[in-house]
Formats: structure tokens, sequence, C-alpha cells
């Protein structure tokens, strides 16, 4: 019996590949060359660890099942891979925790003034400066998926005021005083004193926030946006954050990655960036080929995969 | 009949100010003149909103009751005024919320790369790093008074394990799954993987953590220091950094303020300073007034003041 090829797309640190001991007799490994195009080395291969794109789908004739081991997965939407067979599985939930992590070190180093902090000591200057108390404030996450509430448990513990908006009907968790749809997009930002960007990039969400969207927010606002940089409409980002109706923003993401050399997001004051790091933990790359092998085991067992993305909804 | 004199040591905002209208018919305020000496304005003043030092003592016959509209006040534990009958009240219960917020903007700023980010966007340079996630770490807390049951109540919405430690017999707060005396400081420090130094500065807590304690910890371990730099022995925190035994510290207080500039703190890797600025939050001088309006009060009418200072103990 032929054994069920697998394609790790990139070499892992060691330890990792060695948790690929513990897979299904009748599975066989292997790992794309580095430098090579996985357009030369996918036509037999029934599972891929990692990306597929547009150019090497039409090889693809043995492809039954692809995992992203991250979580986002706008670099599958394209026409020939939504339109395939093909199931899609991703990393949702493995990014909550660091995610909700990195996104309160950005809200709390822009309130607390560790940039300027970090200037003063460069000239041995000492001097206190006038910090933001957060509590009692109200936070609104836009998307309330695993990272959303993450985020919204460790508000509660700041004393935040906890509201979100999610396109999907879901329901409430305690710790969100209020849930939105997309309709109630304006109310729901007419609150946010902080607005958690939380969502994924998708044709709904594309440039969801713009000149309207930010001007409703309250005056001294904060931005943080953890999930997608195309999200934000950033010429709009840039001009609330000019005009002082926003306080500050944290981004760990732009609409352009890496961030382009002439974006004014760069040297925009009371702005930080963090080069895409929020889904960054020691942990992260066990999690998430743990959750692969325990997904591989169950493909064999012709059982259902987990975080199985729906391609029409694109998340 | 004699008005009560208030003494106000210090100019206030105007709105700050404007609440002394809601005192007492029978009490007089007067602010000290800026750049005057207390000692020649003393003589008759009952109540003292500020700080008294040694030398002005001896002057301040009439004085009663004088209230630190702070919360540290290792100021006023000098001989004389121990030895007096002048009562002293502070502001603590204050300050958890915005000292809360400012621990764990320094936790995270290290945690998540704040430092190196910031560095990085100053050459346009975008480049994921390998951030440490928190969640499932231990977290102990020394001195769990306000400010430590504040950090607590977050950390556990971080998804730390919460171990305390603290000179008084206290009642252990559901946050906190382990609380030590101070005969209990080393089995504490032993799992402490991010140590919140929560403690005012006492005979008892000087130079507590040295050498021995430090290397208690766990490798990789973060301290964060937001109450008093006199806990620490800054030539051992130093050294602990260097050899890697700490992989960070932010430290609020230093054991000289302002931080002297022949300190190796400035300059040392993985170290954030913030000028003593934990405390700073856009509603504390409102709250302190109000505290000591709400005092004055219970003074007039011979009620027992709250928030009344232990001389013996020093806090």
């Amino acid at each position: 019996m032929n054994k069920i090829k697998v394609l790790i797309g990139s070499r892992q640190a060691p330890e990792i590949e060695a948790m690929l001991s513990d897979i299904p007799g009748n599975v066989e490994v292997r790992f794309l060359p580095q430098g090579d195009p996985l357009r030369a080395h996918i036509a037999d291969v029934e599972i891929l660890f990692g990306h597929i794109g547009e150019d090497a789908m039409p090889e693809a004739n043995a492809l039954r099942w692809a995992h992203q081991p991250h979580a986002g997965v706008e670099g599958f939407m394209y026409p020939s891979f939504k339109a395939s067979d093909v199931v899609l599985t991703n990393c949702r939930g493995l990014y909550g925790t660091q995610i909700a992590e990195h996104a309160f070190a950005l809200l709390l180093s822009l309130t607390r003034h560790i940039p300027i902090q970090l200037e003063f000591m460069k000239t041995k200057h000492w001097e206190r400066t006038q910090c933001i108390e957060l509590a009692g404030m109200t936070m609104g996450i836009l998307g309330l998926g695993g990272i959303g509430r993450a985020i919204a448990a460790r508000a509660r513990a700041f004393e935040f005021e906890v509201v979100a908006a999610d396109v999907e009907s879901i329901d409430k968790p305690d710790t969100v005083s209020e849930l939105y749809g997309l309709d109630g997009l304006m109310p729901f930002l007419a609150q946010s004193n902080i607005l958690m960007v939380c969502c994924p990039s998708t044709p709904e969400t594309h440039k969801l926030l713009s000149h309207a969207q930010f001007n409703q927010m309250p005056d001294n606002s904060y931005v943080v946006n953890v999930s997608r940089g195309k999200v934000v409409d950033e010429e709009a980002l840039v001009a609330a954050l000019r005009r002082g109706k926003l306080a500050g923003a944290g981004l760990d993401v732009t609409y352009t990655e890496p961030c382009p050399p002439e974006s004014p997001l760069w040297e925009q004051e009371n702005v930080i960036l963090t080069s895409h790091s929020a889904g960054a933990s020691q942990h992260i790359r066990r999690r998430a080929m743990q959750l692969f092998i325990d997904n591989l085991h169950r493909y064999v067992a012709a059982e259902p995969l987990v975080n199985v993305v729906d391609k029409t909804k694109g998340y």
C-alpha cells in the first residue's frame, strides 16, 4: 500500500521535527528542500504543512489537505484554491494568549510612556511624566474570536468595561458587556476609548476602519491592531493621530508588510510598530506541530479534522 | 472660636483647589507660599497636607495631623516625628490601579521586546523577534498590600500562577495560591519567574533582595520594582542581569532618586527605568484631595480618620 505523502514546507527546529516520530505508520514525511519552489515537489503530496500559492496549485493533483501553521489564511483565498476540494486547516486557538499579552504590551507602553522613558534613559534623564490610567475606560474589541476573547478576559481584570463587535452571530461571553454586529460598528466605536483590532482580513473587513470610523471614537482614544493591517485605512489612521483625535496607536501589523520605508507610521509620534511579532512565543512551534500531528492521526483514522477553515468566509 | 488652621504644602491645579470649597465651616485653609520653608509657616497649623521634615518639627507646636498625599511615608520616620503625637495619614489604596498598570507595562515591554522594536523603528527596520509568552509562569508578589493585590488580580487573568510574600499575617486572597511570611522568602523566590516588588521601604525590607535572593530565582526570571528602590541591592541586581540569571528588570524606582548618572542601570541591557511615575494618573490629584477632605470632615466631627499610618511599622 502506498504511504500517505506529507510535505513540510519549511525546516523546523530539531526538537520540533523530532515530534514527527509520533505519526501514523502509513504516513511518509518529506521536507521541501530549502530554496526550491513548492510546485516542483507538490505533485504526489496528499498533505501539505505550509502555504501553497496560486502558481503551485495546478501541480497539486494529489493534494487533499493543507495546514496553515499560523492563524491568518488570506494567502489561500485565491480562486483556484477556494474552488478546489483541498481542505484547509489553521492554527486558530494557539495564538490568543501571546497575542493578548502583546496587545497589552502595546497599549500599556503607550499609556505609561515607555517610549518617552526609554529616550530619557539615553541621556540619563529622570523625569516623571503624566501617564494615563486605563481603569474605568471602555475597551472595544473588534473581532471576538480566540484572540479577542483572550484580550477581553484580561481587560476585565484591568477594570475595563468591555464591548465587542463581530461579523458572526455568536454568544456573548460574560467578559463582554455588550456585543454588536457589524451594523452596530458606529455605536460600538463611539464608546471605545481603546479599540483592539482582532478580526481577520476578509473582503468585508478591508479598510473597515477609515476616517468616519476614527471620527466616531471618543477624543484621545487609542487603537491597537494585533490581527491584520488591511483592516485599517492607514491614511485615515495617521490623519486621526496628527490632529490629536487619537492619542496613540500600537500596531503589530501594517497594510503592507514589511511596513514600507515611505510609510508615515515609522516616524509618527505616539505610534509603536512591532514587526508582526505578536504571535511569537517560545511555545508556538511545538503547539502548532502538535495540532498538526493530532489532526494527522484524525485524517488517517478518517475522523473530522479540527480547525477547518470556512473558505467562503475566509477564516 | 478660632478656626482650625490647615496648611496645604504645595499649590494644586485650580480644579483641585476648587474642591476645598467643600470643607467644614470652622476650617481655614492656607497654602504654603512657593519657595518658603515650611518651618516659617507651621507654628499655628493644626493640619498639614504634605510632608514635614525634621527641621520644621520643633516649630510645629500646634500640629495634630499630617496627611501625606502619596503612599510611601518613610520621609516621616525620623525620631522627633515618630515620638510626637502627630497623627499621620497617607494615600494608600489610591495607587493600586495605576501602579498595577505600570507594573504590567514594564513587564510586558520586556517580554514583548518593545525597546528593541522602538530601536528598529528608527532605521525603519522590520524584524520579528522571539518574544516571551508569560502565561503559565509563576509570579511572585513581594508585599501584598493594595498595590500587590491589584497586580495579583490582573496576573490571574494573564494566566499566571500567583504566590506572594508579606511581612504581615494577612488572609490569603483568592487570587493568590500560596502566601509566605518573610521567613519563607527563599522558597517564595525559588518559584518566581516574575518577581513584583510592591513592599514599603522599612528597616526590615532594606536591601532585602541581594545576591543570595536573586540566585534563588529560576533562570531567565524578570524583576519589576514599582514600590521602593531601597528594597533592592542594585549591585546584586546588575550582577544577576550581567550573568544572565535575570532576563530583565523593569524599575520605576531606584535606590537613590533621581537615579544618579554613575548608576550602571542607565545603560544596562534589558533594563527599563521609568522615573518613579508608576503612581501617575489623570485621576490621582483629585482622588488624593477627596480622601483628605473626607478625612477633614471626620476630624472636625471627632471621628476616626482613615488611612492612619502605624509609625512603629512605618506604613
